[in-house]
């Protein structure tokens, strides 16, 4: 194979979850692209890295300064995610009308990660006025981490702690769901 | 989610086997990347497309007019493939030591591709000095009807026309085998 087929599959292999195998597909498949459509590849690419910045409020990916939902949205309610890839499907739900804190990643002493890694810091510095923050990190043990670590913070200062629940989701089969997730849904069980 | 990264993840959208959520993390990578990583992935994407070439002897990907297989080797035994990637398989078999030819396709009536769509005419235009042409198109209904094809064409200029072997394959069960294969080499079967 060619040096440059071969520096290409190079680079198509640092992204996330291509081997060696799939970045040769990608490799052979630019040789099948159009030069237009390289050259737009290219400008995507650049694009990307010059436009986009983190919302200085809340964090997430924006091409301005503030996020057009930190912009447009009452500040009075703070949802607090890990990644931004998390506010794009709480949006999708529709279901939280209030604005989101991105932390870029959890507590993680394992891999060295602590809470001045992470945006900790940045929400201790944007709660006036804020009536409650629901952390909805991930239901595993790094997520889990993090909002107790952020609870804990948080609690003394008078503001509303809350956490999503945890439960069985839709769609899904008792006889399949995991013991934890099975007692926790037990144990949060609500009235009817 | 920002248009650029929207954009970016469209471009990444386009390659094989990509779908809407892996292309929107590997534009989520590309943010994380530094500026130089991103315009060296910019530099190779446009290399591929200015150095890539098809080689005038065989039709495999090289960077000058005739590939090194082309330019070191006997061609008095050309091995003939469906695609560059099966050039890169045999030569990691280190079991074939004389020229390729690449098709760039198969014979396929329902997919609306005929011997004029792949390099058939350029295998014929090459056989002077040939002794043996190896058909080592796939073992499936269009590499097996594209080999039958070129041995119809091949064999009333008096070349020698072989096919590569059919049978169970290393490592592989027997119970598990399917029955076409289990056939084949049964019918190939050699004296010990």
């Amino acid at each position: 194979m060619t040096d440059s087929i071969n520096r290409l599959a190079h680079k198509f292999s640092k992204l996330p979850g291509v081997g060696a195998k799939t970045a040769m597909r990608y490799a052979y498949a630019v040789i099948n692209m159009s030069q237009s459509d390289v050259d737009e590849f290219c400008a995507a690419l650049r694009d990307v890295k010059a436009n986009v910045k983190y919302c200085s409020k809340c964090g997430n990916f924006t091409e301005t300064d503030v996020c057009e939902i930190c912009q447009k949205r009452q500040a009075d309610v703070i949802c607090v995610v890990t990644y931004p890839k998390d506010v794009v499907a709480m949006e999708k739900a529709h279901a939280f009308r209030g604005v989101y804190h991105v932390l870029h990643g959890t507590i993680s002493p394992l891999e060295g990660r602590g809470a001045d890694d992470i945006r900790v810091k940045e929400l201790l510095a944007r709660l006036d006025g804020v009536k409650e923050v629901i952390l909805a990190t991930n239901p595993d043990v790094e997520g889990e981490a993090t909002a107790m670590y952020i609870a804990k913070l948080l609690k003394p200062l008078g503001v509303k702690v809350t956490r999503i629940a945890q439960g069985i989701s839709m769609g899904s089969d008792i006889e399949y769901a995991d013991e934890v997730t099975l007692s926790r849904a037990l144990s949060a069980r609500v009235e009817l």
